[in-house]
């Protein structure tokens, strides 16, 4: 049986899995119930186990799982058991943020090249990673590959960006910009839309108001 | 019947189905099938639908939804029918990026106050928003309330901007610090992990050599 496909839903909590097991595993436990974790990061027992189920069969009734072979088999699911090669592209404000942003690294994911088109920035290292000019990218890329390209340009060279980051040879592009990006189906993409977090919390906050004129019907 | 919470996945979805109806209003069609809907964004029909039920009763049976109402109904649902006052705490790489972000304001965040601990910083105008001591937030926020904080300072330092934010009255929190935060129940709080989106795609990205070792159970 082959397993093409997991819902993003589900890969988000096997991420939270591998954290909370990575803090377990430093305690010296070895052994987990499903119950345990799903009490750990807040969620729901019933799919902890339909997730973990997932992961093979690190699980024994009655007992639970070990600790530390299931969180390397998480991490190993989740690509993260080698680095990354991470190219950034756009080192404005948001570009810099991400190219210190620390969680990065902590989880394999090592941006070691980027590229703008400010020629104040270019030849500049910037956290000890070497700024390039744009317009060498597909060049420099081809001739040592990376990964993963992160787009942080503004909106209007957004596809751009894309498009020449998948002419050299990209596996996968994380994309900041606010615009929806073409690129081939070979080729994984995320969009990040931060506002979305926002949504969540004024969700939570609009709920009381609503709840008496919401018709719920399938719960 | 009270709605009292729908999974962040629901939420998230929510959000997708606004901007995509938003969208479609404007191109001035007035009416949309939940097929149509879930092709538009890429996710399945059936969770269309069950997610839609949630908004009270839009659809008719083999006619489809009055796109106006429904996209009107999920954004009053995503409590984004108003403004919402933001604060942003800690203006770093991070926070300069997020006060400037066209995501915010587009959907009603609106960043209208910023605290530092900077002195540089402080009493500058920094994108049309003021930069104040955070010394003064509990007092400042206590005087004009703000809905939402977000959190964008170093994690040594997250807590006690937390502790702050909560004795200001705010009533939900952004945390962007990469560090597990206590606040009160009533008070929401999100914590965004950048680096799961990069693990959404490693995991894409390791997929096809991972599929023969996984014991695919529960599909």
């Amino acid at each position: 049986m082959k397993l093409k496909k997991l819902p993003n839903s589900t890969i988000i909590r096997l991420s939270l899995y591998s954290r909370y097991l990575t803090e377990v595993d430093r305690k010296e436990l070895t052994l987990i119930s499903s119950l345990d974790i799903a009490k750990g990061i807040g969620v729901n027992p019933a799919s902890v186990r339909k997730d973990l189920s997932y992961c093979g069969d690190f699980g024994t009734k009655g007992v639970g799982y070990n600790v530390k072979d299931l969180r390397n088999h998480v991490i190993k699911i989740l690509g993260l058991n080698s680095e990354w090669n991470v190219t950034l592209v756009g080192l404005g404000n948001l570009g810099l943020a991400l190219s210190t942003y620390k969680g990065f690294q902590e989880r394999g994911f090592v941006i070691n090249r980027i590229f703008d088109t400010d020629s104040s920035k270019i030849g500049s290292i910037s956290n000890g990673i070497q700024v390039f000019p744009a317009e060498q990218m597909v060049d420099i890329l081809r001739e040592k590959p990376s990964d993963i390209g992160i787009i942080c340009v503004p909106m209007s060279v957004a596809q751009a960006t894309a498009d020449a980051l998948v002419k050299s040879g990209i596996k996968a592009i994380l994309n900041f910009a606010p615009v929806s990006l073409k690129v081939p189906p070979e080729v994984s993409l995320r969009n990040v839309d931060l506002a979305v977090n926002l949504e969540i919390l004024t969700f939570n906050l609009s709920i009381e108001e609503l709840t008496d004129s919401l018709i719920a019907r399938s719960f």
